[in-house]
């Protein structure tokens, strides 16, 4: 049995980190979330702190994300806007990781990244409102907004710049080979649905 | 373990009938297909013929589709299209097969018809062209188009027909529990996943 390189995008608060680390741990094969961040970073000369924050924002167009580009490293980023410097980190960055092998890669549009790829499972998950925003106050405690108006901005910003860098629908099917609603299925059986999968 | 009702939509020539059948045999639970226009026919006084025709086509506009239902029965059909008949009665049809108890159900719109049920496992198959366009032309033959253009058309009659009737997008993640790439999975994985998201 093969095994493939996974890559899980995931509506904000449906558990799709939680699933994707327990589907490396079964596999036993690298889970790539946090270290992506890190390697962005390096490759970009941004902090992590900002790359976290801005990998999944909408790319802006705004006269303040060019001017930093410009301004600091004059002629190299040839009017680049921050987002998109990103980007193309981040594609070299998921390419490389995928050449070393099996592994799970959570968000940062891997599945469109590694689309000329013929061994890679691209999985979607997603579940309604309500569970996820009763998750994300289990999870991540309260705030000042409200949990659906945190995940409707969240869910806004993957799409924007899904949408930007891909030409595609987030979450339309055509782009995964399996989409599983977490709240109706449960948190183990998403697991083992991708295991089985990526065996095939 | 308690068996759901299963709907499946699917793309044309990916394999969901086929894995319908397969899952309602293994469940032991009908599976409507033909019944199902049978029954659409019999509520709605057209021909079986032209109801399978007719339940994926465009809700057409024109002028004709309305000038038959004024003609054939006036003030009965109150103006409405063919299409909005077949529509009305297909919900009816649906809505009552749903009340026998658990049963797979295959295309036709069922999945937003039966929105309001909680025990409603909704699937979506989807398959790449080059994999569809072999199966058609093995399953049913050459014809004087090509199999895509036969497989755009049928999926493009798919999309707007449930985008007229539900204001959704054919073929989302969010509308379905489970979605599977039939192409990379093999029918007989899908039919296992979907046989296991039933029970759970």
């Amino acid at each position: 049995m093969e095994t493939k390189i996974i890559t899980i995008s995931r509506e904000f608060g449906s558990g799709g980190r939680t699933i994707g680390r327990a589907v490396a741990e079964k596999l036993q094969i690298p889970f790539y979330d946090k270290e992506l961040v890190e390697q962005i970073a390096l490759g970009s000369g941004f902090a992590p702190t900002f790359v976290e924050e801005q990998v999944e924002h909408s790319p802006s167009r705004s006269r303040f994300s060019y001017a930093f580009s410009h301004q600091s490293v004059p002629g190299v980023m040839n009017g680049l806007s921050t987002a998109d410097i990103l980007w193309t980190v981040q594609c070299s960055v998921i390419m490389d990781l995928a050449e070393k092998g099996p592994c799970v890669i959570v968000g940062r549009n891997a599945d469109y990244i590694l689309k000329d790829r013929s061994d890679v499972l691209d999985v979607f998950i997603h579940a309604p409102m309500d569970f996820r925003a009763d998750r994300i106050v289990r999870l991540y405690g309260e705030s000042e907004k409200s949990p659906e108006a945190r995940l409707n901005e969240k869910d806004k910003r993957r799409k924007v710049n899904y949408q930007h860098y891909t030409g595609k629908v987030w979450g339309h099917a055509n782009n995964y080979d399996l989409c599983l609603n977490s709240s109706l299925l449960g948190i183990d059986t998403c697991v083992d649905m991708i295991v089985t999968a990526a065996r095939k």
